[in-house]
C-alpha cells in the first residue's frame, strides 16, 4: 500500500427530496449565485423551478449560463467564468451531468483569474482558488459530484483532457435520484458502464491496496445486480438510488486510496471516440474497456482474472473479458465500433488522434503499436 | 435506503512516517498545544520524542495531560479539559489509542464551558464548538481517528456512555502502522475484533443499505485475511498496514450510509463488562457479539443467513454464528465469560448493571428477560 491521504471535503446530501434545503445550503456562501445548466432539460422536468424556489426563498440574485453541452468545450467555460467574474458571484450553483458539474469545477477556478480555463487544463497555470461550487446531480454515471477531477474538451485542438485539483471538489452536493427517473434507457445503460469503468480505473490502477479492491469488488456488484434491472424499470426509484449512490462512491477517491494512481487508459480511448464522433462518455468505455483488457491479457492476466473470480467467479482472462462485455451488453451498451456506425474508414483518423492526444494510462503506458491493436480490438 | 449525508471532515495521513509533517499541520490551528496522552508507554517507543520534535520544529507552547485510562474516565476528560481552558490552548493533540483520542474529543468541546463533560454525554447540555483535535494512533481498533463517537466512563454512576457529535470529528489524524508495532498478541487481536464488530453494528442497524452491506462484506473479510496472519507476524508493517486501514473504515461512516443507526447493542453488553471488571473493549465484544446473535437467530435468522453467506459461505444461522466464534478464536479472543475469569457469582451483578445501563441496541432494543438469556449464552 502507498502512503496516503483519506480526505474528501464535499459534503453530499442524499435522497428523496434533499433539494428542499438547498436555499439554507447555499445562502452559508452568499447570496449572489451564478447558475449553470445545460440544454434546458432541466425547464421541462420541473427541477428549474424547485431550484429557483430555494434561491426565491432566500432572496438570491441569480445570473444564469445555460447550454453547457455534453463533453463540455473551452468556449463555454471561459464564457460562463466572464459572467461569474463580471457579476462576482459568491457561489456556483450547477445543475446537471457530469457535463455540466465537470464544467462548473473548472469554472469555479476560472473565474478568479484573467486568462483561459485551458491554460489549467495543460497545467501551464495553477489556481490559487476557487469559487465555491454547489451541484445538483441529474444524471448517475460519472462520480464528478464527489471528486477533484472534470474533464473539458478542446474542439480546436481535437483533445479532451482530465484535470485534477483538490480547489475543485463541490463543496456541497444535491443528489435526489427522482431527478434521474427521466434520465432515458441508453444514458441510464451507459451511466452504469461509466461506474463500472472508474472501478476498473482504480483496480488497474499503480499499487497494492487490497481493502481498495475490495470496494471495487463491491460496487462493481452493486452495479452488475441492480443495474441490469434498473434497465427494465426506469422508474423504480428503490433502484435509481441504488446506481446513483454506487456512481458517487465508484470516484469519491474510496476506490484509488493506497495506490500511487489509477489508470485511466481505457478512458483516454474513450475520449478520442468521444472528441471525433461524439459518442456518449460511458458508449465509448464500453467499447474502450473490452479492447485495452484484451491488450493487456498477456501483461497483466493475473491481475484480470483476480477481477473476474471476484465478480464474475470466472477463471481466466478470456471467460473474464467476455462475462464483462455480456455485462456491458446487458445494459444495451455497444462493444464495438461498429455498434456505434464507425467504419474501418475512420481508423486512421483515430489513430492519428490517439497519436495526438498521447493517449496511455497513468500506469499501464501505451505505444503507437498498441493503439493500432486497440483500434483491431474495437473494430 | 435512507436519505443520507455523506459527509467525513477528518484529514487522515495514511502511511510510513507519515508524521514528519506533524509540525506543519498543527501550525495550520495555533502553536498553543495541549498534549494529551495515557500511560507514558509512548516515551519508551520514541514516539514522544518524535512529536516533541516536531512541535519544537515549530516553536509551539506544549501543555501535557498524560495518565488517561484504558476505558477513560470523566475524571481526566474535566481535568484536562480544565488545563486547557486555563492555558487558552489552540489545539489539541492527542497521542494514543482508542481511549486516549475518545477522551481527548470529549476534552475538545469541554474546554469551551465551564460544566463537567459528563452533561454532554448524557444529553443535558450541547456543545457549541470545539477545540481544533489532531489525533495520532498508537493501536488500530476504535475508528475514532475518523468519526464523531467517543466513549466516557463514569465509575461513580457505573455508567459508560456513547455520544456522537460532528464537532468531534478530529480535524487531522495521524496514522503511522509502525507506531501499531509494539501493540501486544492479545491486544492486536482485540483490535481486529473490536473493527469487525464495529462492522456488526452497523450491519444490524435500521434501514436498508445494499453497498453498505457490501462495504462491511469488505472490510470483515479483509480483517478475516490479514487479521489471523498478523496475530502470527506482529511487526509485518505490511500485516499491521491492512488491520490498521481496515480498522479506520470499520467506523469512519462508510458502513453507516443510507442507515437509519447503527445498533450497538452488543457494544451496550460489552461495556458493561469493561465498567465492572475492566475487560478490555475488544474482549467484550468478542463474548458479547456470539451471545447476541444467538439472542436474535430466531428474530432476525435471515439477516445473520446473509452475512453468513457472504463471509463464511454458511447457510445457517448456527453455522454462521459458529463461523464467527472460530474467527473470534482465531484471534485468541476470549469467547465465554469464563475465558474472561468471570464467574457464576457476578451474573447478578452483570443483570443488574445492564439494567441500570438500559441496556438495548438502537434498532433491536432488548428487555430484562433478554438479558438474563445474554448472560446465560455468555456465561
Amino acid at each position: 500500500m502507498e502512503n496516503t491521504i483519506v480526505y474528501n471535503p464535499t459534503k453530499l446530501h442524499f435522497g428523496k427530496n434533499v433539494t428542499e434545503k438547498l436555499g439554507n445550503s447555499v445562502e452559508n456562501y452568499g447570496k449572489t449565485v451564478l447558475l449553470i445548466y445545460g440544454g434546458g432539460s432541466i425547464k421541462q422536468n420541473g427541477i428549474y423551478e424547485q431550484v429557483m424556489r430555494q434561491l426565491n426563498s432566500i432572496g438570491a440574485t441569480v445570473y444564469e449560463y445555460s447550454g453547457i453541452t455534453p463533453n463540455p468545450v473551452v468556449e463555454d467555460v471561459n464564457a460562463a467564468a466572464s459572467l461569474g467574474r463580471h457579476k462576482e458571484v459568491d457561489v456556483i450553483l450547477a445543475v446537471g451531468g457530469g457535463s455540466v458539474i465537470d464544467a462548473s469545477k473548472i469554472v469555479s477556478i476560472t473565474i478568479p483569474v484573467q486568462h483561459s480555463c485551458w491554460d489549467f487544463m495543460t497545467d501551464k497555470a495553477q489556481p490559487e482558488r476557487s469559487i465555491p461550487l454547489i451541484a445538483i446531480l441529474t444524471l448517475a454515471a460519472t462520480g464528478t459530484e464527489m471528486n477533484r477531477f472534470a474533464v473539458v474538451q478542446n474542439n480546436d485542438s481535437k483533445e479532451k483532457l482530465g484535470y485534477g485539483n483538490p480547489l475543485i471538489y463541490p463543496a456541497e452536493s444535491f443528489l435526489d435520484p427522482q431527478y434521474t427517473e427521466s434520465v432515458p434507457k441508453d444514458y441510464t445503460g451507459y451511466g452504469v458502464v461509466d461506474l463500472t469503468a472508474h472501478c476498473l480505473e482504480a483496480y488497474f490502477g499503480e499499487g497494492d491496496a487490497s481493502l481498495s479492491d475490495r470496494f471495487v469488488y463491491a460496487i462493481i456488484r452493486e452495479a452488475m445486480k441492480y443495474g441490469v434491472l434498473l434497465l427494465d424499470d426506469l422508474k423504480n426509484y428503490g433502484l435509481r438510488e441504488k446506481i446513483m449512490y454506487a456512481a458517487t462512491f465508484a470516484l469519491n477517491n474510496l476506490t484509488l486510496y493506497g495506490r500511487k494512481s489509477g489508470d485511466w487508459g481505457a478512458h483516454a480511448i474513450g475520449h478520442v471516440l468521444s472528441v471525433l464522433y461524439d459518442v456518449p462518455h460511458g458508449a465509448s468505455l464500453s467499447v474502450a474497456y473490452p479492447a485495452w483488457l484484451k491488450l493487456q491479457e498477456d501483461r497483466i492476466p493475473g491481475r484480470i482474472t483476480e477481477l473476474g473470480m471476484n465478480l464474475f467467479n470466472t477463471h481466466n482472462v478470456d471467460e473474464s473479458v467476455f462475462e464483462l462485455e455480456n455485462f456491458f451488453a446487458s445494459l444495451d451498451a455497444p462493444l464495438r465500433l461498429t455498434d456505434l456506425s464507425i467504419r474501418d474508414d475512420k481508423h486512421e483518423e483515430i489513430f492519428k488522434t490517439m497519436v495526438t492526444n498521447g493517449v496511455g494510462g497513468v500506469h499501464h503506458k501505451l505505444s503507437e503499436n498498441d493503439y493500432r491493436k486497440l483500434i483491431e480490438l474495437m473494430a
